[in-house]
């Protein structure tokens, strides 16, 4: 990959939306959440990668946390989609990676949920793996990355700053005939007169007609439509798994407006869950009738526009920090080179 | 209708399942829910009516109650159902009527609940509204309940025992080619320590191979498959609408056990609602984050044994309470004549 | 109302997107397509209205049309969706009117396709209903439009161009606080070869922060984000109901385009029928095995472009085509005005 | 595992149901389908293995089948479900086995798939993989059936009669604290004048009160509420996917009167498939727009009737002919023994 210069959109004096980002304008401003990711770049023809979120550093088969998945497009792979829908809850880690790679990332969650303490007779796992298709750089018939590198993810996993573009799960990922990548944005709305923050992390992969802030980004190249996304949501707010759902679904409005052609081919998901320690799933509150609060339909709405913007917000800056990489087309059998968004094109605009 | 002696299922010496059912054996078992009936029965041709359902006897505009649909064939026209499943609750009472009804059975309720102190500002409203089609007794072509029908069963709403049978939205239903109508069935079941109630009415019109606890019951005329089924479930649990869409589900497996077709033309509803107080969406907790008690997934299975019980019960309680009904066939436009269940063929079984 | 010189978006020199519309830019392009209005504005009080929508000019409960329903959030009071789900179809014409109509409009469609020749033995009808809530301009409470009313659009219903604005199911209607109504707009897209034309007609109701092609439209007032929308798609490609609710779901990204908030109180609902001859479910296909053309997955993407294309242009031209209006906000109990949006503002851009 | 003789239900002197069986009275009577077994079998704690069913011996990948998954209670991973929703096909071999091996298999369909001849470019494939917990019986946490052992399967797939009983993913199985494991029936019925078959094989693995045709079965031991159920339903019927669902859905009725408690940790799935040729989404038929025969739904009901008597005869196939087993009970770290329904005991009643 060619090492050039590389900035986030607000870094070019372009921002999304009217909401404010959180501290870092990272998923991470979620207070807990962690990401980590595994990078597998050799020879000519391995381009993929793996990104883990975990969304509290404990145990999270039994703390588990409220979540919704919700499928805008289904052409995907998405793992553990029937038991997050039927019990509203996610009780493992996340991760994303190739489309090939599914059985390889459920594994790794097993083997790492298995080994956790106090896990020693647990029998069922839920795990969660989100996937795009990146053979349009990536050798993705090769089984990488592996059952290890994909549990290296899962160890990297930190909080703090979020490392977007070409990395991890986006290493190989093409948006928009551009290079994609993963992105991360956040945003801090009030509901009921408490602060929330939600913060989205996507992996992009998908197509359309570049639309940058509302304005088309007109390129050489920049017109492919096929492709996917997955777009994760944190939030700190105490919902139900019902308003985690709607949460996620806001997330295809911010991919909406980034000019996508939401295609056949396009596996569109977004999973949200919620951070709030008062709102997980632990073995006490599980045994009984708990009380747990609830942030109600009617004050819900800010924190939906700020998941709009956030998505928005985060697929762009998985372009604009993402670099031009020349890699090996899986689906013709030759050598491949996507470009990276030009941000001098971004900034005279 | 001919005056013929009529039985609950449990007076004939046959019961359902394991678990004990509340005092009445009937939905009022919780506390709160009333029920109210309009026959309509005039002259050769009208055999109809409409019946009301109030899960509490306060304002339910004010006061909503966390509620879901479930749907097993939906070849029907059950009002209500997608506001139901993006909120979570019901606002309005619960009319079952025929299927040309539904119009005036909305409009009943919107009069209604307009009217209705401390909602004088008020300008939507979701209405919910179940129908089975009782056209092979009834010219259901001619209007029949009116909207002041429609009304008068709301105002008749009233807690205690329930009538079952031909009356009601059930004066003209059919269920196995016999003569099938309102029936009810209730539970009682431990979850997490506490004891809870679950009722259950339906307003039964389908068929398949009848089966009473089991055995097939065998008599001429009983091979009608057609037609539908909606059931109303009530309890006193705390249970999150997606908790009550499952327990909701759960009258499917009653409804299979009286020996079901599930055709194509079934319309097969199931709705639960919640009538434990502390789980009502008042104006004050709908304002801000509230806290409510949650039953968990995790205990919950008690409470669906015992609807997949009063479901089948309930049926059962419709048709052995249903009296031998001569009207019309609107489809064939011709006389009709719908037979009782023999209860003196139940009890030599 | 107000009379002001108004224009569709094209005629302000604005376009959306790549594709050409029809001849009408109209969901009349669809051959059959027939839009009724009614309108009804009276005294200082009524400002609200019906439109009809008939997929084709024959009957439609004897040759269904394949069909399907989108809900993006589920906030609203759309009849009829659970039948369509189930069978892939629709029997009867479309309304669309205001939150408390529906049961009025049910009420129209029953008596229009029970008196239709040939339906003389009908005694089961799943009619079609989509509303928004007009209450801001007009008196909701009051029971208008009458059964009668909404009988007379099913009437009025023509081909060839579509009256726009504030008329029919958009007299009362507001999108981000400006003057909302009704809007429409095709494109024609190629698709496996052969050429096939969209079509969209929105009832726009809804709020945000409004784009207008990319860019915000700063006004005072223009900044509400209650509300809700109906859109309904034709198509004449054979698509078959699973693909036909893909196609619906297509509109929700050109929702998101316009700048909607897709707040909890939005009920957004899309409906897509096609009109396809020879997808039409007449009584003599549907008695046994018959052969239908299906357009398939892999080439169905340009007609989901398409319909992003025309309901984002028929949303706006839902906005540029309305009038000022002067009315009655039934929730404050007061006089309201909600003004049209300014073509000078739009053209300075 | 004891020898101990074991019959198929109908050997017994028990029918279930109306319509006849195919010849086999299994999935294999319909044409072309194919199913192999690898069964683990190893020291005190191995007892798991995997299921494979081919609806076809050509190249899936290319030559599409029809397919939809309906989910009752949605507690396990079966995997692809997202994709199969939106698309209505399939397009690799089904695998079954334990909750924990899904990975492994996704990973051997997927390597099975790639290496297959005329997949050489292919990069993304949605393996369909289901799933119960043996660890009532099977260290589940030891990662076994391998990917290998996985793939075995595969290529072990063959037509004509099924195996039955503690075999393959039915090895560990506990049904109503008994041995379960695979079953199969299959019948045929009339739908639009012509004859067509249905076919289910089962992985039984869910508890309740046992019921057998009608009557309850009380033996020791034999309450059982835990566990899961996954069924196949294959069919010569050329139904569209939307029809499929509900075919797969029937399969919960034959499931509810076998007794099941439908309870919360019982993931319950059915997937269905059409195997006729012509509606076999071939590269040629997806390019453009094809004619397909399709089973209306006016005329589908038979196919419903004949889907839930075999699905309840292939559960009670699955426990008549599974034998005695003894193995170790991963949750509680002990030896465990599961014991066979008694034949003997069936005969008497």
């Amino acid at each position: 990959m060619v090492s050039e210069p590389r900035a986030r959109l607000r870094d070019l004096g372009i921002s999304i939306g009217h909401y404010e980002p959180g501290a870092l304008n990272a998923i991470t401003d979620v207070a807990g959440v962690a990401i980590g990711h595994v990078t597998c770049v050799e020879g000519e023809r391995t381009r993929t990668g793996v990104t883990a979120i975990l969304p509290h550093s404990g145990n999270l088969f039994q703390d588990k946390v409220p979540a919704a998945l919700a499928v805008f497009n289904g052409f995907g792979k998405f793992a553990g989609s029937t038991q997050i829908a039927e019990l509203g809850e996610i009780e493992t880690p996340i991760l994303l990676t190739n489309t090939l790679g599914v059985g390889r990332a459920i594994e790794a969650i097993n083997r790492h949920t298995l080994a956790q303490a106090g896990n020693e007779r647990v029998v069922s796992l839920n795990a969660v793996v989100g996937e795009t298709n990146d053979s349009r750089l990536n050798d993705i018939r090769a089984a990488r990355p592996t059952v290890d590198e994909m549990a290296a993810a899962l160890a990297a996993a930190k909080t703090g700053p979020v490392e977007e573009g070409a990395i991890g799960a986006g290493t190989g990922t093409v948006a928009f005939g551009l290079k994609g990548g993963i992105g991360t944005s956040s945003r801090v709305a009030k509901a009921g007169g408490a602060a929330y923050t939600v913060g989205v992390l996507v992996q992009s992969n998908y197509g359309g007609k570049l639309t940058v802030a509302g304005k088309p980004y007109e390129a050489e190249g920049a017109h492919d439509k096929d492709g996917s996304i997955v777009m994760i949501v944190a939030t700190d707010a105490p919902l139900c798994s019902r308003n985690l759902k709607r949460l996620a679904e806001r997330c295809f409005g911010g991919l909406a407006r980034t000019g996508a052609a939401l295609s056949n081919g396009s596996g569109d998901y977004a999973l949200a869950f919620s951070t709030a320690e008062e709102v997980r799933r632990t073995p006490e509150r599980r045994k009984a009738v708990a009380n747990y609060p609830v942030l109600s339909n009617d004050i819900v709405s800010p924190l939906f526009e700020a998941v709009i913007e956030a998505a928005e917000e985060a697929i762009l800056n998985s372009m604009t920090m993402a670099t031009t990489t020349h890699g090996y087309n899986a689906g013709t059998n030759k050598p491949s080179t996507i470009h990276a968004i030009s941000l001098d094109a971004l900034k005279r605009r």
